[in-house]
């Protein structure tokens, strides 16, 4: 690979973000276990021996979309709460920013979600990490939101944290970005859903008008 | 299979119920794709010729998993949602009947979210029809619940069905049945969740007291 030792590191990068890119496509429609590296070289036009460059194996593939998608996804909340102060809006980035994020990356949320059992021995010891890593500071924020909140018969943090991530998540199973619900309305409906609730601030959910 | 000439009608059913259990544990560790009728007489200890008496083929077994499981769900939802008054009432029963079948049920609930895609033809068709009824009785309840709810900016009901169910069905990603949080709680966090939100009635999203 004469042309690949003259890529310069921008180069290598760009193609390589565009190999998985294709490659979370291939794994989001026939699965992991079904789709082949062989398929990849036909769908982006680069030869066998070319893929081997970018990465050792299928399953280095698979965790470098993993990793590299949630990595992008955790770099970009934490660049955007630096300064915030207000717990509420603290919350309301991370589902802007995980919500704004995968809409455009469907395929790599379905391979996450879909393909992380697919992930064995140091691969899935590092993305466990990194799903704690991102899970702990959304934990945190909700801690942080709840301090102000009235006590009572609250849900935990692990509970409302994953109610969350499923809210968000979920979207990767019926929501069609370009529909007549744009992602950013998406987004704002998400999260006022899940601070305020869909009977909302005026009454209680016992169905009795509060106050 | 004389023997299977013999059964009853009841052991039929009993037996089939068992089958589907198993094949849903194994569709959901393997996937679908890479696993095998093998697999499943392996396990259940019926030969091939055996498991064909219940199903025709892999697809089916496939499709009656999915079908069977939604199905009783919806039934038992109808059933205890009979001479209920309170809209909230009915979003509660919907909540803890979803949640309490699918903790039990969590290799069926994988399955059915896992695999919908590999379902073609008329089965695809006739699981499509089954989960748009469901989610139309959700969206039902949910219209009922907010007519009582003022109006404003809220989420289109699509959107807040999906989250609801996003938030019932990410329990497979990370709930442990018998864990420190009793299926009961756990269903009535999350109901209490999504109607009332995390922040509560107390105050609005936008981190004022409401009042």
């Amino acid at each position: 690979m004469a042309e690949s030792e003259l890529q310069t590191a921008t180069e290598h990068e760009e193609k390589l973000e565009r190999l998985l890119t294709i490659a979370a496509e291939i794994f989001s429609e026939k699965g992991y276990h079904n789709a082949s590296i062989r398929d990849l070289s036909k769908r982006a036009g680069t030869s066998l021996s070319g893929l081997y460059y970018y990465f050792a194996s299928k399953e280095e593939l698979l965790f470098m979309i993993q990793d590299r998608s949630l990595r992008k996804v955790l770099t970009a909340l934490r660049s955007k709460l630096e300064g915030v102060a207000s717990a509420e809006e603290k919350l309301r980035i991370l589902v802007h920013n995980h919500v704004g994020f995968f809409s455009e990356n469907m395929a790599a949320m379905r391979v996450i979600t879909h393909e992380y059992d697919s992930l064995q021995g140091e691969y899935r010891t590092r993305m466990t990490e990194l799903r704690h890593e991102y899970s702990d500071v959304c934990q945190e924020i909700l801690r942080e939101v709840r301090r102000f909140t009235s006590a009572g018969d609250v849900a935990p943090l692990n509970v409302a944290t994953s109610a969350l991530f499923g809210m968000m998540n979920w979207i990767y199973a019926w929501y069609t970005p370009g529909s007549n619900v744009p992602v950013e309305r998406l987004a704002e409906h998400l999260y006022r859903l899940f601070t305020g609730g869909f009977i909302g601030p005026g009454r209680s959910p016992s169905g009795r008008r509060a106050g």
